[in-house]
């Protein structure tokens, strides 16, 4: 059932080979200081710094520079940015590179006015911002997180040993977001397949949820058929660009909300992956294909219908003659195949887990609710100790 | 391919039995006059306008009147509001009905300060508006046009005998929508069945266009099959309110400009089912019902390849031992199928159209190039003749 919803996302994007062509005028709606935060050297050597920082300057901008934004980005990094965005009055903050930067962008944005420990406040009590937001645009180079039209923000307190995902409003989403296909293709192939995983985990964390049939349903299956066309495509030329262009609006759209209207959503194959790279520092989709087949295989009976149908309508399984349990896990072997040929990560041993880092793991994981079978932390030990 | 696309889509959206709970939250961002637009007086029988007027008066909002928005609504009827609007220093038009009523009041929001002729500057020279907008927002009764959540306005101009549909840009679309299922209800089956063709027509008017692949087209077929699902359930059971809040979702995002995105788009049966409109004043989605078998079976050949994916993806239509014309043509076989389940009007006749009609109709509709084939006037008129 859709239910009692609020659909509300005025990020405004510009997708396509001449979207930075659109920077210059959205910049004239903010103020002259703009703190400009970057990954590493990457934008540097394949020309995109270069692009984005010459629009910057005949807009007549201060840029601020920030770079070093890791890509599983640290409480660290952002208090130390939220500092600088404060000392330096910072009027847009603009993020470019991938989800990490994003992510970090919007926590910063909430944080460099806020009066309270950011961490506690958003990261922890989960409250929304009361203080001045600076607003944040993004020119994403890496595709996967869907944080440049989300209000997702995933910072890791290495202290801790927690890696937590705020959701904030749309007040604190991007206020808009570049989208060149092509500026992601100098992205490695690991992190390419990798984001490619992270859009299906999305997808799959919203949709293989819930017991009723109901439009977001079919808009989360239109997705992931696409993304299994535009995937094979990509993988075997990552330089096919409407592949890529593909892929890169679908994983803006796989998590912006749209999909997630009246669905109770999973997300424990994201708080396990989560919790493997708060110790392991592992790439993200990564970890969430580590885990994902020993998960769904684990709760597959819990909600057998609805992985019948994603059997069916997803992978084209044909169900003359098979029980319902046989379809449902063809279609995981489906899922799984898909995943070898694509060539992620599905073993968590490749990511650096151990055995022994299982009860540390565990304890990171946050156990959710809206899955098809609430696990405990035993159940989360076994699923670890299943996808070494 | 998706190509260079531009989204930007700021309306707020609260859908649910308990959507007009925020009502009054909403009102609060806007100045004290408020001009309430609605159409005829089933607002008044169904509790609607009661509800609505006492949280405008709750929220201590001076209520301007604005009754008799018409089906098709007119450009006498806009430029009477348009003075309304101006004479009364209106700080929201809020719209109560249904496409018609939301459509009329983004003309009214753009003519009122405009000082320009607005038929000629937005619907005939389709200029965006250089004057100030009053916000719009709306309370939905009746689903399909999608005008809650896009630009649409389509304005009837019976001296010239041209129903004209202008496209507003973002700035002009709902500031927010007010969509409760069960407010659409006590609408008449054969509105109630209107509208889900409607829907459908818009599906297909962008789905219907293009050689290419791209993740609109997986979208477009999601919500299709939603709604042919939905459908069959509302028409058994129009108090089915899950079916009729799926149904009212997607016909939001049916037209919203997701679906169009890198989409060459159609909308040819649009201007014959408008054309149609202008001298019968049919309901808007039987005249799209009464033309789209005959106008799609006129291209077939022309986007073959799409046809048998719609045929596949839609219908269920198996391949197996079947040429790709036979393929297509049982896909258009089952439309028409749920067309006659639906109960739509599948004859021009029973709307009033007659021999004698066709050369106006065919003089009043424009001619698109953005489907497969280029029609001729000579096509228009056959196709016409066909639908009788």
């Amino acid at each position: 059932m859709l239910g009692d919803i609020v659909y509300h996302n005025p990020t405004k994007l510009y997708f396509g080979e001449h979207a930075l062509d659109h920077l210059q005028e959205e910049l004239a709606g903010y103020g002259p200081v703009v703190m400009l935060s970057y990954g590493g050297g990457s934008i540097k050597r394949n020309g995109i710094y270069d692009a984005v920082t010459a629009v910057l300057r005949a807009a007549g901008k201060t840029v601020v520079e920030d770079p070093g934004v890791m890509p599983n980005p640290t409480l660290e990094k952002l208090l130390d940015g939220a500092k600088m965005a404060r000392e330096h009055h910072v009027d847009l903050i603009l993020a470019v590179g991938g989800g990490s930067v994003v992510d970090y962008a919007k926590g910063v944005a909430a944080s460099a006015w806020c009066e309270e420990d950011p961490w506690e406040k958003y990261y922890i009590r989960e409250e929304e911002p009361s203080c001045r937001l600076i607003p944040v645009g993004a020119v994403l180079t890496m595709v996967g997180t869907g944080s440049e039209m989300n209000g997702g923000s995933v910072i890791t307190n290495r202290a801790a040993g927690l890696k937590v995902g705020k959701v904030f409003g749309p007040e604190n989403y991007p206020r808009f977001s570049i989208l060149n296909p092509r500026f992601t293709f100098t992205v490695p192939q690991y992190q390419m397949v990798s984001g490619i995983f992270d859009i299906m985990s999305h997808i799959l964390e919203q949709y293989l949820s819930g017991a009723d049939d109901n439009t977001s349903d079919y808009l989360a299956e239109g997705l992931m058929r696409s993304l299994v066309v535009s995937s094979r495509a990509a993988v075997m030329n990552p330089e096919d660009y409407e592949a890529r262009s593909n892929i890169m609006w679908t994983a803006t759209w796989a998590l912006n909300t749209l999909l997630k209207m009246g669905k109770a959503q999973d997300w424990e194959v994201h708080m396990i992956g989560q919790a493997i790279g708060a110790i392991t520092d592992a790439t993200h989709g990564m970890t969430l294909a580590a885990v994902s087949l020993p998960y769904y295989r684990h709760i597959l009976r819990d909600g057998l219908p609805r992985f019948v149908r994603f059997a069916k309508q997803v992978w084209g399984v044909r169900p003359e003659g098979k029980t319902p349990l046989e379809i449902a896990s063809e279609g995981l072997s489906c899922l799984e195949a898909w995943m070898k040929e694509i060539g992620v990560v599905l073993h968590a041993a490749e990511l650096g887990v151990t055995e022994e880092n299982i009860p540390a793991i565990v304890k990171g994981t946050f156990l959710l609710d809206g899955g098809y079978r609430q696990l405990t932390p035993a159940e989360v030990a076994d699923i670890l100790r299943e996808s070494l």
